[in-house]
């Protein structure tokens, strides 16, 4: 049986491009998650409609906390702590993959470095050790995730304190058509979320909709 | 008469390339400064040796500081504050590139962020308003970067305030055969700098030695 990954907040700007391309790679089942139950389950509709099959499930946010595998965290920074809060009790021994980035509007391509450090410490200090957080996938524009079979130029930097949570974040990109890169500690991830602040300003300085980063001299291609 | 430029602590580790790359362009004349003139005037012999003309001074740090147009500062950040207060008295008016990442080795593959927010910043507050602080450069390995016939894969992010300095940035940049990208306000140099401390550490762990960032996704490839 693949393992389920729940996308919170999976009905928001970047969550139903990952659910997609996660459920079209046959390698998980996949739940997408938000506070109003039937709005997750119109966006699984959706999602389904656009695969031809029912690969994706839709339920309020702790439902599909607690019936994921790998948990994954796509809501505005405004609803981090709140939404964490809510989903806490089924994240028990699992993995969290935080995709938040703290921006505050209407500075949004200025880097603002929240009060515990960064998003993705702030998860791992309110729910300790027993869940593993990653930081990924923030920098990943939404403009072509929803389109599979669009190639995105972009790589993944993901930060971490668990290698094998780490790699399983990897993997994940992978299989949304990405290449992911272990790009050190938690810690580091103040560095990655502040990237997207810097690419939303890139975004409106030179008229563009999708700028991203690509690591480069490492000698290898993403597939 | 082309401006100057003085590489503030160029006998080091960047230094070199950045002066060799930019008296090669025949766009600007050259002082390498360093504490010890003798050596800045050996490091700037070496450099002329390499173009087979006399494009290069040596100096002491403050007289080439004071004898440029812009003042580039590429001295590690243990020697960051020290440097600037040696060569304040010269800076005045002018624009100052803050190469710097501060690092804390042995980590330093580990993001750190100073207590005045990031180098660049610091190097703002201590000089005041009188001097135009642009953070730029830092994600530039200083591997291919003496070859000045290698392309190098990196776009060189530029933070600071002051529109006019940001594009003088981007055109050492152009120079130098990199592309200069403006990254917004100075605030945003905690990400810049970060940003090669996450290049030192996937360097270590994909045992590479020029890990690079290229933004992608604005339909520009550098020249």
């Amino acid at each position: 049986m693949p393992p389920t990954i729940a996308v919170i907040g999976g009905t928001g700007h970047e969550g139903p491009g990952l659910a997609l391309r996660w459920a079209k790679s046959g390698q998980y089942r996949v739940i997408i998650g938000s506070r109003q139950p039937e709005k997750a389950a119109g966006a699984a509709a959706e999602l389904n409609a656009r695969l031809g099959q029912s690969l994706v499930r839709g339920m309020a946010n702790p439902e599909a906390a607690a019936a994921a595998d790998v948990v994954v965290l796509t809501v505005p920074y405004s609803a981090h702590a709140a939404t964490l809060e809510s989903i806490r009790a089924g994240l028990a021994g699992k993995i969290l993959v935080d995709v938040s980035v703290p921006l505050q509007p209407p500075q949004v391509g200025r880097v603002y470095i929240p009060p515990g450090g960064s998003a993705a410490v702030e998860a791992q200090t309110l729910l300790g050790g027993d869940v593993r957080v990653v930081a990924a996938f923030q920098n990943i524009s939404a403009v072509h995730l929803e389109d599979p079979d669009h190639p995105i130029e972009s790589d993944v930097l993901v930060c971490g304190d668990d290698a094998a949570a780490k790699a399983e974040a990897v993997a994940l990109a992978r299989a949304a058509g990405l290449r992911g890169l272990d790009a050190g500690p938690l810690q580091n991830a103040v560095v990655v979320e502040g990237l997207t602040a810097v690419l939303i300003g890139i975004n409106r300085r030179y008229k563009v909709k999708g700028a991203g980063i690509r690591i480069t001299g490492i000698g290898e291609e993403p597939s």
